[in-house]
């Protein structure tokens, strides 16, 4: 599993109030602490108003990187701001994101193709969010063709099939798993990832949903997560699925996790 | 999912003790509080060495009818002591187990045809348990055949197809899956129950190779469990597990689970 940590995210209140106060020290010691817990990428989002975003970004990139060496996933509605930062950065990471939303991906990709920048691609365009399956599958046909007509190997793509929310629709992971179902039957090198909050939207005890949405969507094929790798009980989860799916030979993750602490204490 | 709540039972160390000093309140504590946390059948095991187990069983029968009115499930590794005691049950329960070793299935089955009671078939033989999905499809065959022609509908059999240890077999859910798979393209009325904790044999922190093994097995299709329904994380897994696989219509009993705290405390 590819861990993206989702904690520098301007749309969290307490990073809200950090990045407003520009307290450093809380930005260190949540980059510090999701790369002990075994971030792959940090996520780094404004968030708040379009006019401050750019200043704040840069910021946040700043602190960040002078923090830690995990690669940066660069979070942004603006694909033309993201383009911006990528200078500010020392080494390629991730993009969040592009879709087939107001040509984000036509702007963006061009831009990245000779480079190793990997990219997270929404299923998404300028109908919204589909609950049908066929209708992402589509919108991601179209984003790979575009990205491998530039170069861009499968590899370097993380699709996400956003997931709707449970409470609003009761086939939410289905959808989801049976996107990702025809997407891997086309690209086998395609990565699949997810934020893992969103199907629980509108429902009590939302962490529960979360876990069981992250144990099955690895099951289906998802090899990626924005998640909080700081929780405990994620952790669990994320070790304890990767052991019982067979994706972790002889368990030697999962045991190694419980013998340093990063599961098991709780 | 139907519940079968395993707490009642020689082979734990907590309630071998109060077995041993005919602890009643301790089983009727046990009884009630399994009963309130859904479980759907009681198990008792009297656990120990046989000379004891005939007495036992009846005691603990007596006292755990005395206090709920949940159906038991009894169990024991003799059929012929488990037959001895349906005349001191009042309405018809599980009876768990029989299989294709030493016999069991030919003794028992047909002194409850005619009557309401329902087993637990387990697929083994006298080779013992097969990693081999296609072996333990062949025992679930003959055993359903078996009762078939006694005219035992298929829905009074509970099919366990006996996970083994992860820490031993790193397919071990996937040899549980594909096994419970085959049976159900052949039955489709049988139902599929498990302990939930034998695959995590060996591990550490076995409640979260656990709790992954219930989400994924339901998702497979098991439709009951054998387990300690007065875990809150066991309740936690379950319910939404329920709810995000589209087995709780509008995730009812999930939110009505949430409201009257059976889940969500955790």
């Amino acid at each position: 599993m590819i861990i993206i940590g989702e904690k520098i995210n301007g749309a969290i209140p307490s990073a809200a109030k950090a990045i407003a106060a520009r307290d450093e020290a809380y930005i260190r010691e949540t980059a510090r602490k999701q790369a002990e817990f075994g971030a792959d990428y940090l996520d780094v989002c404004a968030g708040g108003a379009p006019e401050g975003e750019r200043e704040t970004l840069a910021w946040l990139i700043g602190v960040v990187q002078d923090e830690v060496d995990v690669p940066l996933c660069i979070d942004s509605a603006d694909c033309g701001l993201i383009l911006d930062m990528l200078p500010l950065v020392k080494r390629p990471g991730l993009i969040n994101s592009v879709s087939e939303e107001r040509g984000k991906c036509d702007l963006l990709l061009p831009h990245i193709a000779d480079s190793e920048w990997k990219v997270v691609a929404l299923t998404c365009d300028n109908g919204g969010i589909s609950n049908d399956p066929q209708v992402k599958f589509g919108i991601a046909v179209t984003m790979v063709e575009k990205a491998k007509a530039l170069g861009i190997a499968e590899d370097r793509i993380f699709i996400d099939p956003l997931a709707t929310a449970l409470s609003a629709n009761g086939s939410a992971l289905a959808g989801f798993t049976e996107t990702m179902g025809l997407i891997r039957s086309r690209y086998q090198g395609v990565h699949f990832t997810s934020g893992l909050s969103n199907i629980s939207f509108g429902m009590p005890f939302r962490k529960a949903i979360n876990q069981q949405f992250l144990c099955l969507a690895m099951a289906a094929g998802m090899d990626s997560a924005i998640m909080d790798p700081t929780s405990a009980d994620m952790r669990a989860t994320l070790y304890a699925a990767e052991a019982i799916l067979g994706k972790d030979r002889l368990c030697r993750r999962y045991l190694t996790a419980y013998r340093k602490g990063v599961i098991g204490a709780c």
